[in-house]
């Protein structure tokens, strides 16, 4: 059977899994009048927000739609528009599903922990599955389109598609990641500001105006921009692969070879849906079942992308040469193996690093005790030493794989990374579910024992969550290899008459690499500005509304809800643009710049040290920030628990500072980064081929 | 003349002015008896910390001076030793002239703020010109001696002893900058957490038990410290400009071209000099008064350096080719304008971002309104910015002197830097001067408009603290590139026959890149780390002693400080060693590893792209930090002279906050970057050489 119409129907399992799942949460009880009444109100707030980022986005997207057609063609504009609608599809059902998840898990927590962590867990394995599963599609069905119309697979027309597909998801996604990101966190820390600290609220207490915006940034942020995040990662992951096939294999070889990163994404989904009915609780911990549920699926993984490598290649020892090296199908299998390994131990470090039971997160707890500096400086220490074991990790896989099969055997390794994106984006998105469901326990003054369990269900969702997001970039820093290897390739068949020097001893390459160092922190900067920004808008908004209305304190008066939700709205979109931009513009204006300076070869080779650059900066940047951001949360909970003097305490005090300042790191800027090393490499693609063209 | 033996007289004249004006300084009255006691505390308690620190990192320099004796031989050992023990003794001069200086400048302070700005500046400048001269000493007395005993100047004995002297300057200094950073942030950090916040003490209470470890900390991190870093800087600086000349420019050319640096410096010293007799505050500021001083030594310097260039080249146009590029004296000239240029917007960028009356520190200011988290977040914001307009400065830099005149114009753009380093040294040196003034001032219970005026020579002393380590990391930038080069012309000459692929797609350049990137991250963790730690013990004892003696809190006991200055001198010394031994390990690890795995040319790639990666890393994270800590430490000083409710308001605890958080940002981990980039350098440097010999 064609290993493509397999991994079409791969794709449609995943989608019909997510159709199954949703109507089973949605025919869970959604609670009493006044739980509804509050997930209303979080439905309502997320809706108007995805919409209105999805106007502005799409404002950006038709004129880059417009743009790609005509420097490129119909075929890539429509690739394009494939990738970004999708990408925006995902985060969109996504959020959907989650909002309403949110306070049927409510319902079901007061039932008991099991029940309230099958519904948030069913709710994220939808988002889960959707994500692998659309994303699959996309690639897939439009491969096959283009190729039954005629093209050669390995043909310019189809490599260009591929990129183009890429570069619509990936815009989508940093648009979405960031926009949604200063959302949910100036939400966040400008609730906490007023609520917290100047009126001794707790967390989710009704009266505070900003609680249900925080409530809907959960969704628009955790939920819709993470899917669209994951989307992109996916989506850019194997369609590099494919092009980096296409452009180093020759011949038959390639058409063949260029359908295993498909179909190996296609048995993964099947896996994956397989551990989601793992994830059980059994008398263990609730992160014992997750990890359960991730346990099975990776074990599985093992045949069946032996079965997936066997059925490309009928005889696993033959070899295929490139330029580069030969390698063969065994040897592409092992990489892949590779890419489960790599996986495994980044969840194994990011859960050292972030969880509450180890040295890290407990040395901040205790640095909380002499007061708020301590907590950050301890905080930013754990940040940066977090760096080095995943770091360690990846070059340890750059080198077993290239030493297995050269660039492409680095590409399989991301692409078995990318190929259990449906379970790890389960576990994540399961997060904001019950974060949502806790707050409409405490608003709609559920049983304490609910917000009990809510509140452990949570305290996991902050792990899986750092998780994610040391997988993603983790895999960025593959796949980012892979599209430079694109890029040389690239430059290769469209300049061959132009020597380009990608020699460290060319100062251009120097000046490439500085500049795409700049980036990540450029944009980082940026985005930690705008969530103070924002959330110094939303404390006023709080205070002003106390003010206008002091029956709010005392419940005669609700607040106003939906103005603090416009307010954040506004916020997030008017600050995203600018960074998101970033870099889209860089590359284009670091080319031309250059060229026009030292001519086009020092042009070309600054561009590419430019793509090296941002990853190799970026990868720390996002790390650091990630992990830091995970392990102060949790430092907060180690506290809350009892420790050092428990909730109230001048040391609970010092963590909530922390945890402030972790909030915009791993939800806002550091996340981010993701898409933005992506979109760098994925413009430069496309630059090359309009310069071609 | 010949231009060695002037560069060695102009050395000797900078000695001499440090000579006279030490003896100026030591003439002035040195206050009351209860003020000398005080200084007297301080003296011992530095000099027993400098004693044990030089103890210990003489262990690891008797260690290394062996292995240079054995593994290279008797002349690099010699150089090894000159180096490392220069950089010593500045830093001991240093140190002993600012323990001095401090009480005098109390004392003269009382009669006006000039008076104090006079003897304060008089001080910083004894050590900036004792660094600029003996530095310069160093480097043309070892080279002329080398030369008159019959060695050709390009021959690879010099070149090896002029790396070797440069390792020796750079062991010395990474452990003076982190042990004396840990010291100073530690006391500073520890002192104000119990002092400050747990018992409401002022700044500088002499009941305070670690008010004398944080005035010693002062004078062993800010001078000692900073005193050997510089000194590194332009050692290694100079040194890798005369070695690449060797390197690239073939026979007597080249030997009458490594004496320009030399002269280049030389000159410059007369210029700092003249320029230290402009510092006068002439009704204007008293940033103003400093600036004047370095304006006059800038604009002087362009006729200096045509002088120098024009002695070398009594042609200025008269052509000297390379393998790589051509160039004339009058492009070199202008090269060095270059640097003068970079230096300019280096010191004016960061005082925009670290000056009280921009945005960035209004920024922080305005955040610390809403509270310790927002004033975090926008310090991190505005610390990851900063890097953006310093990097562009420098790849602007990089462009134009390489259009200019090559790699070797690059290299003499930072010998050009490193020129002004005795009078940017002396604005610098100032600050722990009249902040240790402050310290006496209050304890010695003199009159308020002492301290008023100590106040405002410290404030501005935080901005040319910060402009000191932009200006070195700068220079690092183009030093590391000048030392990229000689690693890959060594590598040519010595390996000839191993093909070496420094290509961006060679993975093993990834691999070193990435674990390049890595070094400072994993080094400023450790860092932060070891100043929290040791914080944590300083108020720990703190509180013991008040404990211990209650007696303390009303004067009727003396506190004992010499215990908590023992303890902190304890816990920097300890801390220091593995961190400052990473970037001398790292290279020699890195390179077998991969040699084992991928072959020996594949170890020569991973390691000179380690060497990339750490200064494409470290920039961003040195100048991040160092301009953050800034503008976090005078947000605090905007807040106390009155804005957002001023001392003792909320915004004012979230401004101490913000202030903790960025002392070992900008006075640990961000300052000791700058040795640990150079470090690597040298010390792959070495490893070339000894693996050829």
């Amino acid at each position: 059977m064609d290993p493509v119409m397999m991994a079409i129907g791969f794709g449609l399992v995943a989608v019909l899994y997510g159709v199954l799942t949703s109507r089973q949460v949605l025919a869970a009880s959604p609670g009493n009048a006044r739980m509804q009444e509050i997930a209303k109100a979080i439905q309502e707030g997320a809706g108007a927000y995805l919409g209105k980022q999805y106007a502005a986005i799409g404002f950006v997207g038709v004129i880059m739609a417009v743009l790609v057609f005509v420097l490129l063609g119909p075929v890539e504009a429509g690739a394009f528009v494939l990738g970004a609608v999708l990408s925006g599809v995902t985060g969109f059902i996504g959020m959907n599903i989650s909002v309403r998840a949110n306070v049927r898990t409510a319902e079901a927590a007061r039932l008991s922990l099991q029940a309230g962590l099958t519904m948030a867990f069913r709710s994220g394995a939808v988002t889960g599955m959707l994500v692998a599963g659309l994303a699959l599609l996309a690639i897939a069905g439009y491969f096959y389109a283009l190729v039954a119309s005629g093209l050669a697979p390995t043909s310019r027309a189809v490599v260009n598609a591929l990129v183009a597909l890429s570069f619509g998801a990936s815009l989508i996604s940093i648009f979405a990641r960031l926009g949604g990101g200063i959302f949910t966190k100036a939400a966040d820390v400008g609730a906490d500001m007023v609520g917290k600290n100047e009126l001794g609220f707790d967390e989710d207490d009704d009266r505070n105006p900003g609680v249900i915006a925080d409530n809907v940034g959960d969704n628009v942020g955790d939920c819709a921009g993470m899917a669209a995040d994951l989307f992109e990662t996916y989506v850019v992951t194997i369609g590099a692969t494919m092009v980096l096939v296409a452009l180093l294999v020759g011949g038959a070889d390639a058409a063949r070879l260029m359908t295993l990163p498909l179909l190996a994404c296609g048995v993964c989904i099947v896996t994956s849906i397989i551990g989601t009915f793992f994830v059980r609780l059994g008398g263990g911990s609730i992160m014992g079942a997750l990890y359960k549920g991730l346990l099975v699926t990776g074990v599985l993984s093992v045949p069946a992308l032996w079965f997936a490598t066997a059925m490309i290649f009928p005889d696993m020892n033959a070899v295929i040469g490139t330029a580069e090296r030969s390698f063969t199908g065994r040897s592409l299998f092992y990489c892949m193996m590779v890419g489960l390994g790599v996986t495994a131990l980044i969840v194994w470090i990011t859960e050292y690093y972030t969880g509450t039971g180890y040295r890290p997160v407990q040395s901040i707890a205790k640095a909380s005790d002499s007061g708020h500096g301590t907590n950050v400086i301890q905080g930013l220490a754990v940040s940066m030493e977090s760096t080095a074991m995943p770091t360690l990790v990846i070059v340890v896989g750059i080198i077993a794989t290239h030493q297995l099969a050269g660039l492409i055997g680095i590409a399989f390794a991301a692409t078995a990374m990318l190929a259990l994106a449906g379970m790890i984006v389960a576990l994540d998105a399961y997060g904001p579910v019950t974060d949502n469901a806790g707050g409409i326990a405490e608003m709609a003054g559920l049983e304490a024992e609910v917000r009990e369990r809510t509140d452990a269900l949570d305290a996991v969702g902050n792990t899986t969550k750092a998780v994610t997001k040391g997988y993603a970039i983790g895999s960025a820093g593959l796949a980012a290899l892979v599209l430079f290897a694109t890029y040389t390739e690239d430059l290769a068949q469209f300049f061959a008459d132009v020597p380009v020097d990608f020699s460290l001893s060319n100062p251009y390459v120097v000046v490439g690499l500085l500049l795409g160092a700049l980036l990540p922190y450029l944009f980082g900067g940026m985005a930690m500005t705008a969530v103070g920004r924002t959330a110094q808008a939303v404390a006023q908004d709080i205070r002003a509304q106390f003010r206008e209305n002091p029956g709010i304190a005392t419940r005669e008066v609700r607040p106003d809800y939906a103005r603090t939700v416009g307010l954040v709205t506004a916020g997030a979109i008017r600050e995203m643009i600018v960074p998101s931009l970033l870099p889209v513009l860089a590359p284009v204006v670091v080319y031309f710049a250059i060229t026009a300076v030292a001519g086009q070869g020092n042009g070309f080779a600054a561009l590419g040290a430019l793509l090296m650059g941002v990853i190799v900066s970026g990868l720390f940047v996002a790390i650091s920030m990630t992990s830091g951001g995970g392990a102060w949360d949790n430092a907060k909970k180690v506290i809350e628990q009892g420790a050092y003097g428990g909730k109230g305490s001048p040391a609970h005090q010092a963590a909530v500072t922390g945890d402030t300042v972790g909030d915009p790191y791993k939800d806002t800027a550091g996340p981010a980064v993701n898409p933005m090393i992506k979109i760098t490499n994925i413009v430069a693609l496309l630059l090359l081929a309009i310069l071609a063209g």
